[in-house]
């Protein structure tokens, strides 16, 4: 197979029609550039694939990006400590932002992050289209996305837990105490990690032989509000749930607390799991049944791998690190 | 007054018999001077009082640091909050490094910082001694310090709550429920915020007519653990404690597990007061009554102090805003 010639940028200047300057303007993240022109340049860096050159010269700039869709639970924290913690290592500093949006890093952001230059960046439930992947892309900034929303373009790399056999092995935990009647609180339906939880949950009950019942399935926001809210509604249907399994430890939180406005005892009237164990499940009244998921292990791992410190390298892939199943005291066999 | 010869490089390297560039080195953060070199320096710059020169010219580096102590708690989240909310402003990002200790930021920490450049610093928790001062004056970074452990050197800006009114509302709530055997989980003995809560604690009891009872206070480090150890030592007293005022949420959160454990009833058998009001302290069973400091609204106000753009301007300062006490259900008259 013949070489593919080297894209350059006086190849995409001469096609766009503009000098070699305004496109370097443009990759550069450099604001001077009206809004068309850079819009036609920024196609035809995504159409010819463009990578800007970073040969063994560059020297690292000592900073990776750490940007969040939101950082309303402490669930974030636990990743905040993981990419420390591997970004200390090699003596670079993490910069944490906020996009307050799900729809992935903006090109103001792409292009701030360009100006400032960076090592690398770590997306954390962001959905990422194939625009934004070209936008990283030709700016050659490195990129893995933990817990995407939606499925990544190919080539993109992502980091998450088996959030699917997490699901399976808290509904098999409810079934083998004897529960029939489960209600489910996903995350977001749009979240991968949060769908693969929900069809764990599914494929537990479909192989007990249970058919899945929609009314018992509710998809919230992760956060304590979404699980007291949906596990109001989720206990006030006719026929109620004895269990329930929410998609993370603080949505199990809020079902602790819509439980005890009800009068409801747990485990003693209601069987709750969570999925998370963050440090505070332990310490919850009463200690919560949760499915570990190795938050400072998968922000770790999806630092070295934007890092290229990986022993894989730079190679695109998806890695699920495995979760765990920590009975406590929050289920017990339904009474009645 | 005459005014002072202004201190330069030149001089500097004069008295240290050295070249200006080595100078300059060390004061830039480069690796290439010897430590005893760069010790000598160090001491003339901190002695003389050098600070870099920055003109209007200087562009802004876009970039604020966040520097922590450790971040073990959903407290620090809530900092992240606010620090990224101010920078977002004015669109900087914010780098998150942890110091892993309570000694301040070493020198290893101002030349990197020195090196990479930053808009300001943010320091959480840290002690300042005079030399860090000195060395992170003499870069020109400018810095706030949010809750310094010890007594930061005078010129040293930092933001608060006020500790002392939090920790006496919340010990006159206990005496008006007439408690008068209130037992203190303190945190760090040598954090200013912690003494404070204690120091108001005992004027309450002062106040009231109540002896202060040394058996009956307890230092720890902020975190759940400590919560359950000294909760539990505080209830095997000959004459234990009918109420507890933790000095943190997350104490608290360890005082409710210590009283489970001995098969106590909150409020019923013991009574709880917290200090903080995360997020989850609403949630918590029972609801926890706690003394609210803004964490957020300190960590903006400590940003904007840090970037110039407070009204107040560049003056150090030292800022103490508001606390609240919140009475939720972690409360109530002893009973026997």
């Amino acid at each position: 197979m013949p070489a593919k010639p080297r894209v350059t940028i006086a190849l995409i200047a001469e096609e766009a029609g503009v000098s070699a300057p305004t496109v370097s303007k443009v990759i550069n993240g450099r604001p001077e550039v009206a809004a068309e022109t850079r819009q036609r340049i920024e196609r035809l860096l995504h159409k010819h694939g463009y990578q800007r050159r970073t040969g063994q010269g560059d020297a690292p700039v000592g900073l990776v990006d750490l940007v969040f869709t939101e950082i309303e639970s402490p669930w974030a924290m636990e990743l905040v400590r993981g990419v420390e913690t591997a970004a200390r290592e090699v003596d670079a500093g993490v910069v944490v932002s906020v996009l307050h949006s799900h729809a992935g890093p903006g090109r103001d952001w792409v292009e701030r992050i360009a100006a400032r230059r960076t090592d690398g960046a770590i997306l954390v439930g962001s959905r990422i289209s194939a625009d934004q992947h070209g936008q990283l892309a030709a700016r050659s900034i490195p990129f893995v996305v933990v817990d995407p929303e939606g499925e990544p373009p190919p080539g993109v790399a992502s980091v998450g837990a088996t959030n699917w056999n997490g699901g399976l092995a808290a509904t098999r935990h409810l079934l083998e105490l004897g529960h029939r009647r489960i209600g489910m609180i996903g995350g977001p339906a749009g979240m991968l990690c949060s769908r693969a939880r929900v069809d764990g949950y599914r494929a537990a009950l479909e192989t007990a032989g249970i058919a899945v019942d929609p009314a018992l399935i509710r998809y919230g926001d992760f956060l304590v509000g979404s699980g007291r809210d949906h596990g109001h509604a989720l206990l006030s249907l006719d026929e109620p749930p004895t269990a329930i399994f929410a998609g993370s430890d603080m949505q199990a939180f809020g079902v602790f607390e819509a439980a005890r406005q009800r009068g409801l005892r747990v485990p003693g009237d209601l069987s709750v799991v969570g999925f998370d164990d963050l440090p505070l499940a332990r310490s919850a009244w009463p200690p919560l049944t949760t499915v570990r998921q190795p938050l400072q292990e998968m922000a770790e791992l999806a630092t070295r791998m934007v890092l290229g410190l990986d022993r894989g390298g730079h190679e695109p892939r998806r890695v699920e690190l495995a979760t765990d199943l920590l009975v406590r005291d929050s289920t017990a066999p339904p009474t009645g």
